[in-house]
């Protein structure tokens, strides 16, 4: 797994910023200037168009063009062609069973791990990289054929960790509660809790937390 | 369907009461003094001893007697000698891969359906007692079989509903988007948003809405 290069981004958009901005400097530390062109998942949003459109726009700006997966005939030859991997946010549900549907999960995992792709995702793209999808916050609005996800780092992620707000009278379970209730099943990994506003950067066997907002780590 | 006997609550707990306080009115009305045993299935969380002895207790104090289906011989055998059946909350993942494994949701549906049993149920315990558990706010942390629940009615339920707080600077999305995100999926059933405090009287092809916070219905 030396080979691995990841960029494991929290949330898309920062309260009161536009989209990436709040990790741009990454993107463009962590898609050297080998990289001409990134190949784009849309999978997770309903509007793939917009959602290219969007992603295509910001990454111009950073000096990279975009190709987006919906767009090409054969969409693991678009894998096996890729420069570099993005798959962006919504819903992971929608987003993992879309990934199955067209055979890319064990496509993408071999060429990030073998290949040496650089992989970035965030939110629901996080979530996928990561051995399952047990730790979203997602709704269940489709039924994918597995949890299992493509598997870039050996635990697992909570994207837009939120920490238990005192004042709050909602009873629904906290973020805490809820990770708590997935160790308390079987053989359960490590989980990562991602504030929004933090982002993790692997190298090989080498994990870097960047941002400003840190992480918390639950151990089953 | 017209045997159809339902109460459906959101919440167990409201802020600043007991267990199951701000509903015990309704549970008594709905637990006619016909009922003197209520069986309960505590699956949705991992500790079932201390949640049956939680449930009891409360029952008690409002005339009934409590059976926890997880010290019956036979989860089966159970049901189709049950008066009344109470499912409470917790993870409804756990829960539906519970009902599942014990081959209880054919055989609660058919109770509940053909023999007129009055089915309370409690957050997961509503969630499972509609089509689907598409729109749970639950983490996914086990793999159930299916999301299809027990379909006692014919739409499905988002219980701890909660507005949209505009003073958020968190990322998430909103409850209204991801329940928008599960109608923009193909053949969705409506959806009611049941805040806190709100319950659903049904009987037959009668729905009342109970409790003192209303709801808010999710059309395609």
């Amino acid at each position: 797994m030396n080979k691995r290069k990841l960029l494991l981004v929290s949330n898309s958009t920062l309260h009161g910023s536009g989209y990436l901005d709040h990790c741009q400097n990454h993107i463009c530390s962590f898609f050297t200037r080998d990289v001409k062109r990134v190949l784009f998942v849309p999978y997770a949003l309903h509007d793939r168009d917009a959602y290219a459109k969007t992603a295509r726009e910001k990454f111009r700006t950073l000096g990279y063009e975009l190709d987006s997966i919906h767009e090409a005939s054969d969409p693991v030859t678009a894998v096996r062609n890729a420069e570099a991997i993005f798959i962006g946010g919504g819903n992971t549900f929608r987003l993992l069973k879309c990934l199955y549907d067209n055979d890319l999960v064990t496509e993408i995992r071999r060429r990030v791990l073998e290949d040496g792709v650089p992989y970035m995702g965030s939110s629901a793209g996080t979530n996928v990289a990561t051995i399952s999808i047990n730790t979203t916050n997602d709704m269940p609005i489709v039924f994918p054929p597995s949890f299992s996800a493509i598997g870039l780092v050996p635990f697992n992620i909570n994207p837009h960790y939120l920490d238990h707000d005192p004042s709050s009278r909602h009873m629904g379970e906290t973020r805490e509660q809820r990770i708590t209730q997935f160790h308390e099943e079987a053989e359960t990994p490590r989980v990562l809790g991602l504030r929004e506003g933090s982002l993790l950067l692997v190298e090989g066997n080498n994990v870097k937390l960047l941002g400003t907002t840190k992480a918390r780590l639950f151990t089953r």
